[in-house]
């Protein structure tokens, strides 16, 4: 027995695991097509020197890297935006702007197999190229909450938490903190959702705050929704940004699904301005979806400096937010077309039948041995046929056949020219 | 600059290039459909030991192989099969037969990138797990022809040329040659195509057959199309079944595009019964796609003998061979609605319209930033927007919008509820 050959974190998608899988990605693409994205996709393996210009840390201590035959260091891609950028390098100077792409890409990592990460999954990409900061950032959200809005998720279930990473610098730079501080700043915030507030607290008395920065990081954390940024004396461009990019999402009826959250910086420090991650609304998961705009990025792959968006969103949190919800459909085959013969004579004019109907885009069956009706019947409720055409019942001699619907059990005769023009 | 960090024999997908792929796949996907096939998809990293079971040679020097972080002996798949058997082998007990299962699997090799190969690819493999020799391969075969034809390739393009193992493998024991010889027999037969005649010639001389044998070898390769092979006196099980599959091609209407050749015999070791191989006419270039029986291969993966058959099916060969013939759609953009708004107080209505519009499932654009109408009518244009829709030019404050055809040219005026429900 070999039955020990798969991969740690690997998955096998069974029929009905896959049919899950397509049922989250059919969303996702119908989604960024309705908004006019344009698909594009690149390779699974990559220059490990790809991923070592812009990466962040933890990325590349979970790549799988390996050297080739030909002596060429590559690693399997952990993520599409070393891609994106690359491919976009290309491009940029001919391409007319913005550009709208997305893709869904398999990516893999080697982190510890657990509830919401797997050492391969799928990830939703949606950027715009060569758009500053405005209406493009609101559709870029807009098309991963109508995502989750087409997957059956409701404002109920989750929420787009917004911040703005230049209204967070300034502001810390305004405290008088140093870019490194900033940057150790940043960090203790991204993680204390995953902490205790106690070793948040510690993080924050590392860093030897005096009395007027305390006042100042206590104000900041005190900012619980676009109201109180408002009513905040202190300003930067920042925070204009935000307030904007409230007031469009407004406009574009995505707000109920929306909120400020100052503690979203994110992680990698590509990001400039807008910054987002969406939540399940009981926080019991990781980030289903994490973007923002990052204008500085792709001139370090080779292009020019221009501004850019987007967010990723993996299959792995959200199939489980979806299947927690009841909101994965349940598999079942579905047959339209069960053929059965009587006789082995029937076979030629069943194949021409089931050919047609095949070409009309009907999904049609018949078994493949000749056996009796009874158990060619018993095939047809097996695999849920709707209806069962039965051939060489001709007792008449008038080429018919019968269709029997096998939700109501009605039987009707039926001329071959039904099925063949 | 750092433009040379794409992988040689890697591909980047443009959006054209992937609308290409995307188009190939679909016609695959949905012809498998029809069939009721089921899809399913395995890991794109297996473990090495899943490649040494059965893969050829070839296969195995081929291989991206590495090591992981965690120790572990792994390889990107270079083919479907090996993971089809290993899936199966944890199923085929409690599953109802046949399982007919298809998948359209992302595949590495590392191989020359040259005409027809690159060194990733996606296959279409169809399969049929549990069905014994007959109208389960005529099927298979089937779904390879209708792909193509759904593809705009007709019987004049391409030819499924279709032997049988059994029947070589017999007819090559009948004229007194040892297992051993008959499997080097197999590989010049299979290479024949590849190199001029003389080579041929000379590899056979080299197995120093004797009269009889060289006569009955001379009588096999003469062999043209099933009226040859009925004429012929000798006899075994694999001709039997040879024209029992073409009468069954003929009922099924395929026969136009098939034809047995006896040169086709398959590479891999583990075929039984039927093989085929599909060709462009010219056959100018590699298979297009090869299959067959193989009734022993699955018990080899953990898995109890269980007979199957299958084939697979590259996206590379097959687009040149499209590409030749001019059957890959030219790309554009499909944008349905472009919305234009005369100033910043529409964008509101604007972006409810654009809603509901994707809601219904149109593609729709409008730009992120406010510019003079022309520029906005020249970005959609520009586009291909096949109908504009104007927001702001209520002269009459009747809350009407303008509705231009960009075909036709015609303007109508149009309410917001025509497109609010």
């Amino acid at each position: 027995m070999k039955s020990d050959l798969s991969v740690r974190g690997m998955r096998d998608y069974y029929p009905d695991v896959y049919s899950r899988l397509q049922h989250i990605i059919n969303a996702w693409r119908k989604t960024a097509l309705c908004y006019g994205f344009e698909e594009f996709e690149g390779p699974v393996i990559e220059s490990l020197d790809l991923y070592k210009i812009k990466s962040g840390d933890e990325i590349i201590r979970q790549l799988y890297n390996f050297t080739d035959k030909g002596g060429r260091e590559l690693a399997l891609r952990p993520e599409l935006t070393p891609t994106l950028a690359r491919m976009i390098a290309k491009v940029q100077s001919e391409a007319p702007k913005p550009i709208k792409w997305f893709s869904i890409p398999r990516c893999m990592r080697y982190e510890k197999p657990q509830k919401g990460r797997l050492r391969e999954f799928f990830q939703f990409n949606v950027d715009i190229i060569g758009e500053e900061e405005g209406l493009g950032d609101v559709e870029v959200i807009s098309v991963a909450i109508d995502s989750l809005v087409a997957l059956g998720l409701t404002e109920r279930d989750f929420v787009v938490k917004i911040n703005n990473r230049d209204f967070v610098s300034e502001y810390f730079k305004s405290m008088g903190v140093s870019e490194d501080i900033s940057l150790r700043l940043y960090k203790i915030i991204d993680n204390a959702r995953k902490v205790d507030e106690q070793t948040t607290r510690d993080a924050i008395d590392e860093l030897n705050f005096n009395q007027a920065q305390k006042k100042a990081l206590d104000d900041y954390l005190a900012i619980k929704n676009i109201q109180d940024l408002k009513s905040l004396s202190y300003t930067n461009d920042g925070k204009e940004a935000l307030i904007y990019i409230f007031s469009l999402l407004e406009a574009a009826g995505m707000d109920d699904f929306c909120s400020l959250d100052v503690a979203v910086v994110r992680g990698l420090d590509y990001y400039t301005g807008t910054v987002y991650e969406i939540y399940d609304r009981s926080e019991r998961m990781r980030a289903i979806c994490g973007g923002g705009r990052y204008n500085h990025l792709l001139k370090e792959f080779g292009g020019i400096e221009i501004p850019a968006c987007g967010f990723g969103m993996g299959d792995v949190v959200l199939g489980e937010v979806l299947a927690e919800k009841g909101l994965l459909p349940a598999y079942s085959r579905q047959i339209d077309y069960f053929l059965v013969r009587i006789t082995e004579e029937e076979l030629g004019t069943l194949l021409k039948v089931a050919h047609s109907l095949r070409q009309k885009g009907f999904i049609v069956e018949h078994t493949y041995r000749p056996l009796a009706v009874k158990k060619q019947m018993a095939r047809a409720s097996k695999v849920g046929a709707n209806k069962v055409v039965i051939f060489g019942a001709d007792e008449l001699g008038d080429g018919k056949v019968t269709e029997k619907d096998m939700l109501t059990g009605k039987e009707l005769k039926k001329a071959l020219t039904d099925y063949i023009q």
